[in-house]
């Protein structure tokens, strides 16, 4: 259950680097179009990634939640800023996210270390 | 189908207050909760209200994106902008987002309306 | 959006004749299962039916919702007790779960009425 | 809560039709691609359509049902066929799919009639 | 995919400790709350935590499930009463839930050991 | 993250063992009827397993995923019918499946190989 972002970061390239070698277009294409809409537009990136993990965390994606985070830290979220977003993803999504921000915690500061 | 913001804006307000008036303690402690961490902190009023908008998209509950979306336009939301929040909404909640979205495009203009 | 539980009754029972004298083996044999596990045994069949209100409620299923509260109500259930098995469901499912106490806060005196 | 397909069907083509009308870029190719990957290929559309129901049942979104439920019967999907399709859909998605289950048999009904 | 009960319970607790000493107010109001909600009232605490462990099952959330197996063990469910229990997430929820059900069983056995 | 299929068949087979000596009469009904919806039919088995494989992957379940992609290995599914297979789940249920599209890319290639 604990959660290593060194390995996850790895698995995940490795991973999309296959999906791109082999899938047919209609993957690579959903792929391209999952970038772009987190692309700075009228909302800033910083915005948009937060939305990502609003999203992943009432979800309850890991692999997806640490993929927001760590564009969050690129974004210069401040911690504080990651409690606000992760109020509404609590209230939103209730105590069943509640082992996700368990993993969340735990995945800030091994990115922070980085 | 076709949604009447002004039925969902009197229905929502007239079981709000037979809960508030009736349920118990911790019923009551929720819904406070609720209102408190859409308040502007190091994050503002628009930002959250976006949040509340995908979260509430992706896990497609027409009431709760209706009170957003009536929060967004308070928050001097633009159409634009709106877009760039659904396209995140769109792209992690997949297409069983869309009968969301369609809801959501006829509500905007009736909220835009009043 | 309002809620009519005398039309969700008669459309319940219309349509279930209708899949059971239609529809193929497997599908009945789910309905007879379905029905089984809710029959007294080591637990009792009101804490049955609050269990399947609490399911039905974070799964946010409004058919299945007025299901159980009806059966909740032939079972005696309380309003405190209710009230008690609302605030699990709310904390566990999140405020995304608040349209459906809306609703069920509205069923409930139109089932007592009855 | 019964379900008119008449209204269904032009509710969703006149909502379509505003969103493509005003949408931006990212949504309108999020609806193409969204056409794409029903398109025959190495497996035939009526599969891919019966695909759509089953994803579309244990997500449980009537409009989704609704609109693969209309190609399926352009795919001369036959009854024995669907309640072979419903059964899957049944036994992974749980009781909590009957209400829709329900609104299929009675949608079904008023395709055929067509 | 083997769960070890010890190694969750501390991972548990651990996070648990550094949330409640760095996250902000609306976090800590929201786990004081998750508490509350399942004291004894009109209904005991035996019915409200498998309440919480049907909820957990249907939403598939291991370490909720893992917290409110806990929970049953110290109010004395008996077998029996833990299969009634899971029979009805298991319905509502389908056989999506069978893989948390063998992770249901394989804890029990655990928790019963210490 | 990464998985190993050889230990989930095992896993899998060991729980069920254990379920079906000690579960009751419900519990093991609803085994026998999981198995009996992918019988062939009308429909043939490797259109079954494909359906519970969409299922599966909207719904985000690895376990469930992994036993489907193993029937459909079985029932000789080429690459190119997985992949439009994966096109239609990732499309109806969004960027929050793509971590199990990487998982299965992974399985897929682990199954290839025994």
């Amino acid at each position: 259950m604990p959660e290593d972002v060194e390995n996850m970061r790895e698995y995940r390239e490795k991973m999309n680097n296959i999906i791109l070698q082999n899938a047919d277009k209609n993957i690579k294409r959903f792929f391209t179009q999952d970038s772009r809409v987190y692309e700075p537009g009228k909302l800033d990136k910083k915005t948009k990634e937060l939305m990502g993990l609003v999203a992943s965390t009432v979800l309850r994606c890991n692999d997806c939640i640490f993929y927001h985070l760590d564009q969050c830290y690129k974004e210069n979220v401040t911690d504080e800023e990651l409690y606000e977003t992760l109020n509404i993803a609590l209230i939103v999504g209730g105590s069943i996210t509640i082992p996700r921000i368990r993993n969340i915690f735990e995945m800030w500061e091994q990115i922070k270390k980085f």
